[in-house]
């Protein structure tokens, strides 16, 4: 045996891991570094936060609130279950998320802290380090963060604006090499708002089969679709593809805060069955699962819930999607593109017609310092040239940040020929 | 560039990732392992659970009850907050856990997902695979688990039965090298319910100061200790070494399943201050903390409870840990060690004495079997010749199984000399 070295009075330094340092939020390190520095005259309205509850407009269901405070007198609901969640819980949401053709039974259904906690276990699950995802772009940046912090490398498929944000299926293909471990699919999406058609999904999963990818499914905006449009859940459109999806409570039921995600296990082909379904169980044990008390509502929450909950609140976010758009699109030099679902709205800057500014971030720090409202660069998207807005802000708001923007942009706009007000990328 | 490697037409095989093989509980693995009939003729009583709540008998305080209730009702709780806690707890939670010559503010508290959360973050931030981090043995299995899953290097230091659980510091010393990331304190400890002295403490930590390594003091029991022993945050008696202190609602509020966790940063010397307080806070970003809901009720949970709840709560456990001390002691061939805190009891199994065993599992086997009582045994926390029972059992439930115990002892029991009532470990 080797002898120690040992080291006494060498000094106090003690590093932060590798592990820690590649857990890295884009969003946080670009919003950080920017300059944001209101108009002091004008209240700053954040069109920046996915967080519905955030301007106070947009409430839980009264049922939900209910399931908690019943969970709580229960008195049931305050030891450990198993790390995975409750079988009560766990049955309810697959009874929540089945379907014709797509039946999903309690041991399919994995809990999670959020749905963010669902991809984390996912990811880390399905990849090692060296081995690479697929993730679109532009797309929410957490894949990016879980992945690489775990050495996993990432590769982004392009996504098409023109085509309502479809998947550029050939560039995808492109991508998908030896060591591919799965295919991140995000529909409906954030930050794009786009819904993929059942014809789409299949496209997409025709690849997935054709090179025995497992697809990783944020399904988080599930039946957020506005009208026209329909939400299918990925698993439920193949017999052979294995499909890790992932959703939660938090947007449908607008709370975010409470943590309660999940993973469902659809794999009707048993690829699952060798390792993966283990593998994803060992791991929710580092944490086990969300707390009890909201596990113990999960039932409440979801068969209580009245359809005119979920009604009202799209018909609010696709009136507000609809203001906006109208608005926006009247504006020379930005180009709004029309989500089908979700909450956000990507809206493309043509960036020669604003010449003072150099990219999407100089351009919305510059909204911020005008006119003080706050948009989120496409930047932290992967995707720059573009900035996203959140549409479950309260409808007098819209209209003066809509307002606000077409001040902005008539006050910047530079443009020999004195036009710009084209369409491109509208759709519905 | 190279070009890729395509693979259509392999078959499906999808394996999970080292990191998901290497998240393993060795608890788990060993009792799913033992054949655990019990006798028909009588009813199950397990004291193997390492929960408060399994019996029934021990409940929440109503304060907390209330406080969770007025958080969903006030409506204000279930956006995102910051990823590492909101202000108001983590405020609460500082000042509940400081005290004379140790100011905690709430800037150094971090809250996560239960205490296993606390630990997964530090031993995550603070050591890199192939570094060692150094554990009590025999203790809680889940520092294994966490540090082997990121290929953290452990080596166990040894505690003393003979002298109530303390480390034995020769050899925590002799397991120190260059490559020794962190040590694990655990005070009031699982399994054996130890509480160390203050002065205790300060040898460790004068370890610690000599050779710059900082501490992870796993504190779920804090506060749980019987009369004449006093418990102290390693981190107060300390200006120098840098630790992070972990705890949570878990066991003193008697709500393990709320997942509500949290991580002092005591750092006097500012240690953390290059790296290890962004690295937590960063890995804090995973999963974005705990409830929002549980979270809004911490600050009336700590501040309304009242002492009479705790002292009830400890009163009872101590009881039971005397009665079972005085019932097991009497039993040739078994030598239990009085704790001086937290839930459990370790009782040594003189094997040569019951010939008919190999170890500790085949005993406790064996006793399900005929008893249907079920202990741990503590091959589980690396530390065969022991067995422990939880000291949370209602008390006609603790004196049946006493009997049964010692009725199956003496059915086995096999000593030419005709003795072997010999206390070797008891302690005060």
């Amino acid at each position: 045996m080797e002898p120690f070295t040992k080291k006494v009075c060498r000094s106090w330094n003690v590093p932060s891991s590798q592990f820690a340092k590649n857990t890295f939020n884009p969003i946080r390190s670009i919003v950080d570094g920017m300059k944001l520095t209101p108009n002091p005259e004008k209240d700053m309205i954040a069109l920046s936060i996915g967080d519905p509850t955030v301007f106070g407009n947009m409430a839980l269901p009264v049922e939900a609130e209910e399931s908690v405070i019943e969970a709580v007198k229960n008195k049931k609901f305050n030891g450990y279950g198993p790390s995975f969640g409750i079988e009560k819980a766990r049955a309810a949401i697959a009874e929540y998320s089945s379907r014709e053709g797509y039946t999903i039974t309690a041991k399919d259904v994995v809990l999670t802290s959020g749905c963010s906690g669902a991809l984390d276990l996912c990811i880390a699950c399905l990849c090692n380090p060296g081995q690479n995802l697929l993730i679109p772009r532009p797309g929410f940046s957490i894949y990016k963060t879980l992945a690489e912090s775990h050495d996993i490398i990432v590769k982004s498929y392009n996504l098409l604006p023109n085509k309502s944000w479809q998947v550029d299926l050939t560039h995808l293909e492109s991508l998908i090499d030896d060591t591919t471990a799965a295919i991140v699919v995000n529909s409906p999406s954030n930050p794009c708002g786009s819904v993929y058609s059942k014809e789409h999904l299949i496209e997409i999963l025709n690849l997935a089969e054709k090179y025995k990818i497992p697809i990783i499914s944020d399904e988080i905006y599930e039946h957020f679709v506005y009208s026209g449009n329909t939400y299918y859940p990925i698993a439920s459109l193949t017999e052979t593809v294995p499909v890790l999806s992932c959703s939660g409570l938090t947007k449908r039921f607008i709370v975010p805060g409470w943590r309660l995600g999940w993973i469902i296990i659809a794999d009707k082909n048993n690829v699952f069955e060798a390792e993966i379904r283990k593998g994803i169980i060992s791991l929710s044990q580092r944490i086990l699962g969300p707390s009890s008390i909201i596990q113990g509502a999960v039932e409440g929450i979801l068969t209580k819930t009245p359809q005119s909950f979920f009604k009202e609140t799209i018909d609010f976010v696709e009136t507000n999607a609809n203001m906006f758009y109208d608005n926006i699109v009247r504006i020379p030099g930005l180009h709004p593109v029309m989500p089908q679902g979700a909450m956000y709205m990507m809206i493309g800057i043509e960036m020669e017609k604003f010449p003072e500014y150099t990219d999407d971030v100089t351009f919305t720090e510059a909204l911020v310092h005008e006119e003080s409202v706050f948009c989120l660069p496409a930047k932290c998207f992967q995707y720059p040239g573009f900035f996203r807005v959140v549409l479950t802000i309260p409808r007098d708001k819209l209209l003066i940040a809509c307002g606000r923007i077409a001040e902005f942009c008539k006050r910047h706009y530079r443009d020999g020929s004195g036009g710009g007000d084209v369409k491109v990328n509208g759709s519905n």
